[in-house]
């Protein structure tokens, strides 16, 4: 079932506009093209209005946010919210930093963003919740365990329902949760969090399948997060002697642009909530 | 013989200035490396004075323009001109924001630039043409096809003396210009497109072959086009089973880097109309 | 021994926060998790403040410097120096900009940097000796060589003792030294400046390495030199027919993430003077 929302990006190509961090931005490009997608990126306000106007979908990182990108950011969702887009907005270094809790918080406001994406501390941070972020990485005390999961779901739920956006946040389990169902999801490898760049492809990703399938998007971002985890599990089963994180960096993407809708629909491992 | 315009380009190995955007930087950096020539790439206009001054050409993205790096570009070249460099416009988005064509337009007053190279889409929208650009990508119904290869050589053509420079047209056939004589050129590879920054590639290589041969420009930017197909070429032809976009993408700076000019020769598919 | 500082960088995972350029930022970030440290960068000052007070090392790179990046890096300075946390100084492009050399003395007079890495280009100029560099490479005319071999270490040891900062310059021979003993450094691979970012790669994992071993500096910062020019060699090693700069530049992230401290003990290079 997730397979055919890949299989609707690669279809429908959409046009994914990104106001996101200088870190990882060629790697998001990337990842969206593997998947299909088309990206667009700019700084300036006057060039994210047209885009947006254009645009299939916004995605907003906000990691090395700045007033230029922050001001892009804003109107770019706004323009995402006149047109009915979706649009998703990824919190990075919330918990972390006061300024950027403040610049996410803020931009939610405006009402546009219909996913938010991000590591478990930094979901904990705008939740009000108390956060134990590390940097842009999620404290090891927030992590969705096992034991902690029914607790964690309810969470995930009650801020679902409070923020009105669909909520995913990543981990070695992943929860992608509207206000009523909750996808569990176990894909994913230990070695994404060593290479940077995981969460933020996630974010684009999520980006693109969304706008492919927007009839059910508590779908299609659970698929984003199940094609991403998987192309890290396959990404580091193609690894030999000698490769390590570079290798897996390069063959991540390698394992989203050959991903099949039905290899997703095999891989997948999910269970809904 | 255009295999010696590689040669030059290993052999002098120009300083090559890159005002450009910060989604393919690191790209445009390692392929500049990878021919044989030394990038070098700021943001602020006192270093892009100093820089432009010690520079063999100056090559201008404006994929992800603000009002930092427009006045650096502007800076650099004019000191381009002053110095009688070579200098290339990428007018990375025009067509697809209005605001973008007129920033490559303002820049395109200084008289600065000999070579604008782009997509085809990009191209048409700074000649005043109906574009049908996507992002920024080319729209496909501007493509350049055999069918109607003769119109878009006269248009290319006519573009290149009305702009008094070189025009790269880049597509399943690239068209290198100027007012008398066009390369139509048939290297390359469906999958290039499929990675992030191929043209922004392309473009500061185009720089790194103009600043190496500057006795003959014209074939200088088609060996550039020639060579940067050929490269897509050798890294589709290098990929084994599971290796997609991502190892595509190290193996055309493999491909690159590895480049002979017998190579270049032996590989280049072009005729001149 | 010096494997010892590799272990204690996995062992402790410090937290590097990074105020750098653009070019490079993706492979800093990469670097620093292959070694087992975690990143942060940021581009404003708000949060460089806030990070400069979770992190255990600031490493400024000023390749791209910007007035908000600068103003960001004076400020991440300023906080080290009050938390006593060890600071680097990547003074990229010194001598080849007068804005840059002045950039970088002005950083400098904030009191806060306990280690100074570049090229020797960029050291020379920065010390206020004639600097031969080009764009952002070393000019061969500086090269560190074996015949001029007794002359660099008293130069970089008397800029070390005027500066009050360890000086780590690279090139074909690295030199490490405080005021009283120099590391001579021998590994690396002439391939290492044929990509982009070798030089801001070790920089930021001399900051790691640092923030590991606050306990002997000028052995951290040996090493994380000899565990770079480690895995050069091992990336180049590895290389097979058809394999050039791009599966270089992956393999030495492959290299830094599989390194041992047996290996690193096994394979440095460097005599003490």
């Amino acid at each position: 079932m997730l397979g055919a929302d890949l299989e609707a990006v690669r279809r429908r190509s959409p046009l994914v506009l990104s106001i996101t961090n200088f870190v990882t931005v060629n790697d998001c490009a990337n990842i969206v093209l593997a998947a299909g997608a088309s990206p667009v990126m700019c700084e300036i306000p006057e060039a994210a209005a047209e885009f947006a106007a254009a645009a299939d979908v916004v995605a907003v990182n906000l990691g090395t946010q700045q007033p230029l990108s922050l001001e892009s950011a804003r109107i770019a969702a706004e323009v995402a919210r006149e047109r009915g887009l979706p649009a998703v907005l990824d919190p990075v270094g919330a918990g972390a930093s006061k300024t950027y809790t403040a610049s996410a918080r803020d931009l939610l406001t405006t009402g546009a963003f219909s996913c938010i994406r991000g590591n478990i501390s930094e979901i904990r941070a705008l939740a009000g919740r108390a956060s134990l972020t590390r940097g842009v990485d999620a404290g090891s005390a927030d992590a969705v365990t096992e034991s902690n999961l029914p607790e964690m779901i309810s969470f995930i739920r009650a801020y679902a329902a409070a923020s009105g956006a669909i909520i995913a946040a990543s981990g070695a389990i992943d929860l992608v949760s509207d206000a009523e169902r909750t996808f569990v999801i176990r894909n994913g490898h230990p070695m994404m969090p060593r290479i940077t760049g995981s969460g933020c492809m996630l974010t684009v990703l999520t980006a693109a399948f969304l706008a492919a399938s927007p009839e059910h998007p508590l779908e299609a971002a659970a698929a984003a997060s199940c094609a991403m985890g998987l192309a890290g599990e396959t990404a580091h089963a193609s690894l030999g002697p000698g490769e390590g994180t570079g290798t897996f960096r390069t063959r991540l993407l390698d394992a989203m642009s050959l991903m099949t809708g039905a290899a997703l629909d095999g891989g997948a491992k999910y269970e809904v909530r």
